[in-house]
């Protein structure tokens, strides 16, 4: 089934993934891990069958709210969200790899789900075996809302992928039980952990009915009315459930404001960004522009004072947290693989309402670095933290450090991020488009075939290794239309071709969008080229840890230098002013098949005394940059992304 | 009385502090900020007069064990040192500036101290009124033999200050009693925070008595012959004082390996000087050749891989300790001001055995930087940690940079800085003189009058502000003998005269010093003249903090730049390749009578956006630099010493 082009649903504008098959030299390897490696793994997490891992019991948490088999709750209050987060992934990947015997194995688990409900449409497995009478008293850390807003989005994610509606039905009968609750004139209330806005959001997209959008409207606008709300609703019940959180600190959960006054992004960066997509989406469903304006501001706050290049957020580890606008520090900063991924989330809904390549350029930024760096090449261990630099014998081990883990640990040790990739990996298709009344915008260049409205779109795509691609449309109305596709702002000389004539980009590249209307034919063949010459980036010098330093990027690709290929000490190499890079494809190891750059730079020789009037003698070398997103596969070595400059 | 001249007691080398009076414009004001302001107020503290402190009750807990008071013991289990620590001070302050109302009061407080300890020797306050049956139980964390130390060394400097030996009878027999307990043959023990070794060794030399040496090599030696020492006496006796110290540890308290196979400074800063510095002390007394080479394997690893340039030690703030080679962050350092005052200890005593300048120059980097930066100009607020770049906003606020304070809190917060700064500064005398048979060593250019054995010597100085120093000799004795004159390590073009004939000291310099061997009149006149040019310091690259940085150093005096002169975003200004500085004398304001510079240097203009290909565009502007030492005098304000260099 396709939601978004069936005719009949007007509410649902959005691209299906039904509609997109991802063909792309870089992507479909990806997705591979993913569905092959990633989701059966942690279905045995889920089953308690991998060995050496920590107990889940999630599942059974359900079997025995289902009362279905006898034993106590087990595990963090959000347990549930686990369950949730890998229906999602599974739905998504029985779109892009059918798999009857996953797909039954799924349904078996909604049945449980259901079970687990309760008569009044509650369904939380740690207040229905545990806590019962604690029900709803603890909005600042319970996470009810939170895990409910991640079974709507599996919810809606499993009734997309498979028309199978079962969940969704359990889950509008939870979101019955919200709105029943809380709301105007009803008990005043906002989750501690955002997330239900996005579900109700999508439940809304999913069947069209408004008093979902009105009820993430409603969590969204009641937010900081009240900045003393969760430490009245603290001082109310008189009783903790991890007893560290502290009610007054409303900025570590955005509740120290309204939407419409916040102008910085602060506190949980995860919780930030959740907030923000939902906000996004909104403002788009409503065409609202006062609360597009609030999200604009976030956006621009955050990705211009507070995003690191690899379009990671969360400059500390203190409560996964944004600190101070252009604290950047690259060798004991947080940048959450999930907070990347709730980045890519917001930037796609913005794009909802304005296509501006201020967007997508984000989006691609962290997706080619601070997402897909959270993952082992072979899929096997996870990033739960993404830093910019890494130091044996101090990342990792040195106070303030501690949480900088210099190789990828085993999947035990980060439960959240390796199921946000599934989902964001999966459903990857769902950001490459958006469709409108007049135009098809490509945001993402991707390697696909795409079943859009207007037009089924093939594209061959060489990115992001060469400037190189090509979109055959074939037209399904015989009307003039406009293919609107996105031109990443770095991007110089482009040459565009139409059916292989020169087509004048001059005044047709608008806001990062190149703009191409015409009465397309059956066969028509839209060629992109431009070079990707390897590009040396600064920092603002407000970020007081870049300065004097250089990052270089070719495409959407950061580069980085490790041990492996420069020796030690490499805060002692530093790129030539005058930047003389060559860009090879490696063909052996771990990094097979990546494009490598062989960079001229120096090495400053380190003196005999620590403190010297003498400069530093300096030896030309050529040092080797990979891929940012591949570091951390050859074994415990130094890494960094800026690297001094001479 | 004048221990090291008056010709009977050979055993004492050592220059007392009888024979020195200062005159120096640099620290005669300093000296008398500690006897006027400082010194009075801890007295009030210890008696719990001062408002707005909190609670000290350290003479309470004497008069409670001395059954002069009814009451509880309060406070830490090593607050009796607090006592000893001013005790000490006031003794050099009698010496420097004679208080007959300030001895009688000391004198009062001594009589206390004799009446609480117990019959067997034994005196430590709170095991007395406390935990009389925990006694040596837990040497791991209870101080006992710590707080013996700072007594011992208190007792010391006041008989050698006022002639008084009441308390130096009381450490002796503590002393005894810690004899007739720990040694070979008897019971095992070490302390868990060493500072014995250094009373006893100065019990040895202000009484002769070889016992305390051979205790203060037993407690040096027994150290780390078991590692498991702490962790089978946690083991034995079942109970924890703090709770969190980890009896595994065994680098946290240097007991990880003898001080024979100790070949890295690492664990807590203070506890390490401090053994350094008997160690040292013990190696000249004894010539012990093998146990100096530990020593010097110590000091070149402390001093040219783990040393700030401001003479700081300590890199990180859990464990107050030493971490990695090389790893000296600016913005999140320890650098406690009693580590370097420690530093300074270690420094003095490798002078005994060794007359080289690298000792010296240490001493003095420590001494015109890290030391007083502990202090407020006008000695009424004190740094425990001593950064070298501060961030408001970030500094004292983001997880771990919270322990750096980027204002000097006041005395309150910190209790242990103050009183070593007292003593340091008031025996700085002790610190300016070797003497043996054929020599006189000036280590530091200190103006003064020197009453030594061989001559009487008057110094005039203007250092460390202008390169100009004059030694008036004039000779006690009528044979040849040398005087050796510490000549820092950066002085180029020196230029020395006697009674005003040029002297050639071509050959005469030798390890830093300058030997000039003569039969001297009763006023020959040495006189030294050097330039004090702005110097350009690079730290080795190695250190990952400084690479492409520079620090400026005049003389001894190392520079920071702070926001009050320079505006925002000292990370973006830059000092010019080609240095253009000059030095100026502030002649107003807070800083008034400092020498300051004007620095040729680049701004580099931040971007409009937070990324981007365009080099920062740069301006010419001025700078100005300040002495470290000054910094954090003028509100609260961004600070750096290493700048880039452009």
């Amino acid at each position: 089934m396709n939601i978004g082009t069936d005719g009949g649903k007007e509410m649902s504008k959005e691209i299906a993934l039904q509609q997109i098959r991802i063909k792309d030299p870089f992507w479909s390897g990806m997705q591979e891990k993913i569905t092959d490696t990633v989701i059966p793994f942690q279905e045995r997490v889920l089953n308690d069958k991998e060995e050496g891992v920590e107990k889940s019991h999630a599942l059974d948490n359900f079997r025995i709210a289902a009362g279905l088999m006898e034993g106590e709750f087990y595990g963090m209050v959000f347990q549930d969200s686990d369950v949730a987060k890998w229906l999602e992934g599974v739905a998504y990947s029985l779109v892009i790899k059918p798999d009857a015997a996953l797909e039954q194995r799924a349904d078996d688990i909604i049945d449980i789900i259901a079970k687990a409900q309760q008569p009044d449409g509650y369904l939380n497995t740690f207040f229905t075996i545990k806590e019962p009478e604690h029900r709803w008293q603890n909005l600042l850390e319970c996470h009810e809302l939170y895990c409910a807003g991640h079974m709507m989005e599996a919810a809606v994610a499993y009734y997309e992928a498979t028309g199978k509606d079962k969940l969704l039905g359990v889950m509008e009968r939870m979101a019955q039980h919200i709105m029943n609750r809380f709301g105007e004139d009803k008990i005043p209330g906002i989750p501690g952990h955002q997330e239900v806005e996005i579900g109700l959001m999508r439940m809304y997209h999913a069947t069209g009915k408004e008093a979902y959008k009105d009820m993430a409207r409603y969590f969204l606008e009641e937010r900081g009315k009240n900045p003393n709300f969760f430490k009245e609703e603290t001082e109310r019940r008189g009783w903790t459930h991890f007893g560290n959180m502290i009610p007054d600190d409303t900025k570590y959960n955005q509740s120290h404001a309204t939407i419409y006054e916040q102008d910085e992004a602060v506190g949980h960066s995860v919780r930030a960004v959740y907030m923000y997509t939902a906000m996004a989406d909104l403002a788009a469903e409503d065409h609202d522009e006062k609360l597009f304006a609030a999200c604009r501001r976030l956006w621009e706050n955050m990705t211009q004072k507070k995003m690191f290049i690899t379009g990671g957020i969360g400059s500390t580890v203190e409560g996964e947290a944004f600190t101070k606008e252009y604290e950047l520090p690259n060798d004991m900063n947080y940048a959450e693989t999930c907070a990347s991924i709730g980045l890519v989330f917001f930037a796609r809904n913005m794009l909802k309402t304005e296509k501006n390549g201020r967007y997508a350029d984000v989006m691609e930024r962290a997706l080619y670095n601070g997402i897909i760096s959270g993952m082992q090449l072979d899929g096997k261990r996870f990033f739960y933290v993404n830093p910019l630099e890494v130091n044996p014998g101090v990342s990792g081990e040195i106070f303030g450090y501690k949480h900088v883990i210099p190789e990828r640990p085993g999947w035990y040790a980060c439960a959240c991020c390796p199921p946000n990739l599934v989902r964001m990996v999966t459903s990857l298709g769902k950001y490459a488009w958006d469709e409108d009344e007049t135009a098809v915008y490509s945001h993402l260049f991707l390697g696909q075939e795409a079943a859009l409205g207007k037009a089924d779109i093939r594209v061959e795509s060489a990115y992001p290794w060469e400037g190189s691609v090509t979109y055959h449309v074939s037209a399904k109305i015989d009307e003039l239309f406009t293919l609107a596709i996105h031109i990443p702002a770095y991007v110089k000389d482009l040459r565009v071709t139409v059916n292989g004539e020169a087509f004048d980009t001059a005044g047709e590249i608008r806001d990062g969008y190149l703009y191409i209307s015409r009465k397309w034919g059956s066969d028509d063949q839209v060629e992109l080229h431009f070079p990707l010459p390897v590009r040396k980036i600064y920092a603002s010098t407000h970020v007081r840890e870049d300065v004097g330093c250089v990052a270089l990027m070719r495409g959407p690709v950061v580069y980085c230098f490790e041990g492996a290929d420069n020796g030690a000490n490499l805060q002692a190499l530093a790129v030539k002013k005058e930047l003389d890079a060559k860009a090879l494809v490696c063909t052996e190891g771990r990094l097979s098949g990546l494009t490598l750059l062989d960079v001229a730079g120096i090495r400053l020789v380190p003196s005999e005394e620590l403190y010297t009037e003498e400069p530093p003698k300096e030896e030309t070398v050529t040092l080797r940059a990979i891929p940012y997103f591949a570091w951390g596969n050859r074994g415990l070595n130094q890494m960094r992304v800026w690297m001094h400059e001479k």
